[in-house]
């Protein structure tokens, strides 16, 4: 391999269910149930379930909070502060296709490096957050 | 309960991993690896996974394998008899958004009433099915 | 690293460059002008080139070719022979997005992997064919 | 010629890989990888990179400021005092399809005539503007 091509690390299937199973779990404990995505590296879906009674429109967002955080590798909830004291990118980001900028997305990292993501919809964004985490914590 | 309001008995997120498992266990077995997606009577995705080396591609044919048998009540393979010999139909119909007209799309039965449905893409057609099966047999 | 994680080998932009050079190169001694796309293992755009004179619907297609390979890790031109005898895929698969089944795709691959895929289109199926070899050459 | 028929003055794909490379270049001593796009003066694209480790959100918003330079000569950062006290503006034009209202898209001018555009994403809007403006500086 030369300068033309690179590695890059990213979950497997084995993983993310991993992932999905500890965001699942926990957020039976919290009795909210909610949609949970695994994407790769690439903000592709990998894993995804469905809780009973988690609402409809949580199925895509699960899906978009995993992919903004593939994409650009922040957490969701960081991106409020990004935004905030800047009108133009307030304005003007938020209507950025399959970007959420409120909390649920969460990295998935492994020996220091990004290998996917875990986006959880259904609840608050403080739940949805605190359930990706625990998602994510699960690969850690 | 009058005759204002009825119930749809419809896979949970529980039965849904019953068939994806299953299916994703015999895909294994053929060394086929393939997206899997299980909806619920409304179409909607429930669960899903994506095997290791799976086509990116077939990340979207499974959803709508599923969503084609949740939507219209047959397996996909039934499609092409039900529109080969009606030309409009052929020319006019397989646009339809998220219609899938060959094999991989399974309906999920219990106690004779259809609960939902699972989708499989990544093989050839007949593979794709056998899967399918595999995983709707898990719920029968 | 565990099963949970795994490595994909994917394009650089450096190696991306060196496959649109030699494609745009070989476009030039045929005369024809065409649209270069080269896409990462995960399908997504690295590099783009559209030569002066070229169809700007080439742009798309030229995109959309080095998608389809990268997705589903097939030469655009193999597509053909495999659903050309089952008309239920030859009717139904076509219409997949972003599904492009005629030549001008071909993978990038290095020390026998896939790494991502280069896409051509604005001359005839076969030109687009022969430009997108002699790019992706380049990197063999 | 009559007055039936006028030209256009624009961007070659050699003046554009010009633009490119100094963008590029320029965005390497900053140490952000971004996404440039430079488009056509008709908004439609000729040359596109993806710095390695770029984020992916980055493509599509690259591209989308150039198109809206292009679109409306005007810089991306333009457009936030242009709209942001007409409140009917401010709510209302910012949905338009693949407009930008922040910085990172800037006029490629040659002999005092819009030509084209470039367009950067990746890094913050100022980094994004000054990448942008270095590569349209190449072209000057």
């Amino acid at each position: 391999m030369s300068d033309r091509v690179t590695t890059v690390a990213t979950v497997t299937l084995s993983g993310a269910q991993q992932v999905l199973a500890a965001a699942v779990e926990h957020a039976a404990t919290l009795d909210v149930p909610v949609c949970v995505a695994v994407a790769d590296r690439a903000g592709n879906l990998v894993a995804f379930a469905r809780m009973d009674g988690a609402p409809l429109l949580s199925a895509g967002l699960a899906q978009d909070k995993a992919y903004t955080v593939a994409a650009f590798g922040l957490p969701t909830h960081a991106w409020w502060d990004l935004i905030k004291d800047t009108p133009s990118l307030l304005h003007g980001i938020v209507k950025t296709e399959r970007l959420v900028i409120f909390g649920g997305g969460v990295p998935l990292v492994v020996d220091g490096e990004l290998v996917g993501a875990v986006g959880v919809s259904g609840g608050s964004v403080e739940q949805d957050r605190e359930i990706a985490e625990a998602g994510a914590s699960a690969l850690a």
